[in-house]
C-alpha cells in the first residue's frame, strides 16, 4: 500500500503507537506543540514544522514572506497552547543555483519576525536540495495555569474563534500574523479550556478537539465570519492555513471574553457530549451531521491542490 | 552571484551578522548545539539537522538506516558537547508514491535508536515531498561545568579523537554509532578544554577549533588512525561525515585519558599559538602549511559528491 492511500493521518497514528515518552513529557506528540517539564511554575513548548516549495508556498512568491511564513507557523502552534516564543532552530534545504540576493530576501523574512516576537535564532542546518525547504523548530514557555491544550473541551463550552474564515490561499497563508498577542490575551485574563490554530481547516481542527476531549459539537452557519476571499461557508469551514485560533471556554468566562472586546472574537457554536456527534446549523435550521471517524471536508481537501498534505503527528 | 558561487560558509556568515540574542543564550549558533540557560546546575542543548534523499543518502539505502542516521547525527551534536539527549522533533517530507512498509522502515530506525538512548519523541510534522526528507531536531542537557565548546582549546592542549577516519561514505556515515557514551566518559572523568564532531572533515573541523579558540596547531600524519575504508591519509583527514569526536585537554589531562585506555582514544599532534598556523608533519617529517582563511581540502571537497553540502550555522 502507498502512502496516498492510507493518508497521513493513518501514518501518523502508527507512528504514535510505536512512541514511550518518560514522565519528564507532559503532553508528547498530538497537540499543537509538546509540552515538556520545566520548572515549579512552567512548562516548556517544543514543536517543527517543515515547509516546501511547491506544496507550501510557490517557487514564484516572494521568499521574504517564504522565511517569514516558516517562522509564523511555528509561533501560531506556541501560541495556540498559550506560550511565548523564545529559541528557533532553522533547518534549509537551498537550490544550488539559487541566487545569494534571494537567500537574503529569505533570511530578511525570517529575521525581520523574529526581531519583531522577540525569538532568539539559536542555530540551523544548510543543505543542497532541488527545492527549496525550511524547516523551523521552535521552543516556547508557558506558566502552567496557562497552558491550553486540545483536550479540555466540556459540554456547555462557547466555541469561538479568532478573525475570519476562507480562501487563505489567496495570500492569507503567506502573509498571516501569528495570533500571539490573542492568545496571550486570552489565557492572561481568562479560562480557556481548549485551543488549537486552524492549520487544518475548521471543522477538521475542530475535529481534533472534539476527539481529544471525547466530546460533540454544534456549529451555525450563520455565525461563521467569511474573509473577503472566502468562495461560501463551506469552504470557509475547509478552508486549510488560516492560522486563526479556535478555543473553547465556559459560558460565563466566553460572556466576560465578549464583554472585552479588545480583539474581533466570534462565538460559532457550542460544545455538546459526544453522542450528538458534528452537527453543522444551516441557514433555514436545517442541520448537516458530519461523521468524527472519516474526518471533514474529504470533498473539499481534495479541492485544495496547492496544499497538498500538512498534519502534525 | 549563486550560492553556488559564495559556498555555504559565506551564506552562514552573512546570516550569523544579522543574528542578536539575548541573555539567556549562552551560546548561539556557531557550535554542535546552541546553548541556553536552563537552571543554576544546567544548561539546555539545541540542535538540529536535516538529511535529503540524492545528498545524505542514496535512494537505494536501507530506510531504516536512514532513518537511524538522522537521529544519530543530532545524537553525535549533543555528545559533542558533553550533554545527553532527551527529546527530539522530526520533520518528514515523504513521497505520495512510498510504499507505507517503507515508512515504517523508516520510523522504525527512529524508534530503535530513540528508544536505545532514552531519547522522547515528542513530536513532528508530515509533509508530501517529491524526494525523501528527515529534519531531527533535539534537546539535551548538559551540567554547566562539562560543557564542552570549540572554542576552548588552549597552546599546549594534546589533539585527540575516537576512532579511526576515512572512506565513510562506504557505509560508516550511514551506520555509525554516535560517540555518546564515550563523551560522557571524558566529561565525567577529565577536563575536556575543547570538543567537535567530525561531521564536515578531520582537517575542517580542527579548523572550525582554531578559528574559535583563536589557535594554530601541529598534526602528525603517522599519528591519524586510519579506518580500514580509507584510501590513504589525505583522504581520511579530508573525509565528511566520520562522526567521531575531535577534542582537546592539557597534557596532564591527556595523560589520564590515554592511561585510563577504555576507548580507542588516539593522540593525533598538539595545539599551538595561532601564529604557528596548521602545519601536517608527514611520514619524512615534512611539513605541510594550510591556510586558515581559505579553508581546507579544497581540492578533497570537489571529489565529494555524493556528500554535496551540510554544514552548521
Amino acid at each position: 500500500m502507498r502512502l496516498s492511500e492510507i493518508g497521513e493521518f493513518g501514518l501518523i497514528k502508527s507512528f504514535r503507537k510505536q512512541i514511550k515518552t518518560d514522565r519528564s513529557v507532559f503532553m508528547g506528540s498530538g497537540d499543537d506543540c509538546a509540552v515538556l517539564k520545566l520548572n515549579s511554575s512552567s512548562y516548556q513548548l517544543f514543536t517543527c514544522d517543515m515547509i516546501i516549495e511547491g506544496v507550501d508556498f510557490r517557487k514564484t512568491d516572494d521568499l521574504k514572506f517564504v522565511g517569514r511564513k516558516a517562522l509564523a507557523v511555528s509561533i501560531s502552534d506556541i501560541a495556540a497552547c498559550g506560550g511565548l516564543p523564545r529559541y528557533a532552530v532553522i533547518s534549509l534545504g537551498l537550490p544550488k543555483n539559487m541566487q545569494v540576493e534571494q537567500a537574503g530576501l529569505l533570511a530578511k523574512g525570517i529575521f525581520d519576525l523574529a526581531r519583531k516576537y522577540k525569538i532568539n535564532i539559536v542555530g540551523g542546518d544548510i543543505s543542497a536540495c532541488a527545492k527549496l525547504i525550511i524547516d523551523v523548530s521552535m521552543l516556547g514557555e508557558v506558566k502552567k495555569h496557562k497552558l491550553c491544550l486540545r483536550r479540555g473541551a466540556r459540554p456547555g463550552d462557547i466555541i469561538m474563534v479568532t478573525g475570519s474564515f476562507g480562501g487563505s490561499i489567496k495570500g492569507k497563508h503567506l502573509k498571516f500574523t501569528p495570533r500571539l498577542e490573542e492568545a496571550n490575551f486570552l489565557v492572561n485574563h481568562f479560562k480557556i479550556n481548549s485551543m488549537i490554530d486552524v492549520s487544518d481547516g475548521l471543522l477538521q481542527d475542530l475535529g481534533h478537539i472534539l476527539e481529544q476531549s471525547s466530546a460533540g459539537a454544534v456549529l451555525y452557519e450563520s455565525l461563521i465570519p467569511l474573509s473577503k476571499d472566502a468562495k461560501n461557508t463551506e469552504e470557509a469551514l475547509c478552508s486549510g492555513e488560516e492560522f486563526e485560533l479556535l478555543f473553547t471556554a465556559s459560558r460565563e468566562q466566553a460572556n466576560k471574553i465578549i464583554k472585552s472586546s479588545k480583539y474581533g472574537f466570534s462565538v460559532i457554536g457550542e460544545i455538546m457530549p459526544v453522542s450528538f456527534g458534528l452537527r453543522l446549523i444551516d441557514h433555514k435550521s436545517r442541520y448537516s451531521k458530519f461523521s468524527l471517524r472519516n474526518g471533514y471536508c474529504a470533498e473539499a481537501r481534495t479541492g485544495r491542490s496547492f496544499k497538498a498534505g500538512y498534519r502534525h503527528f
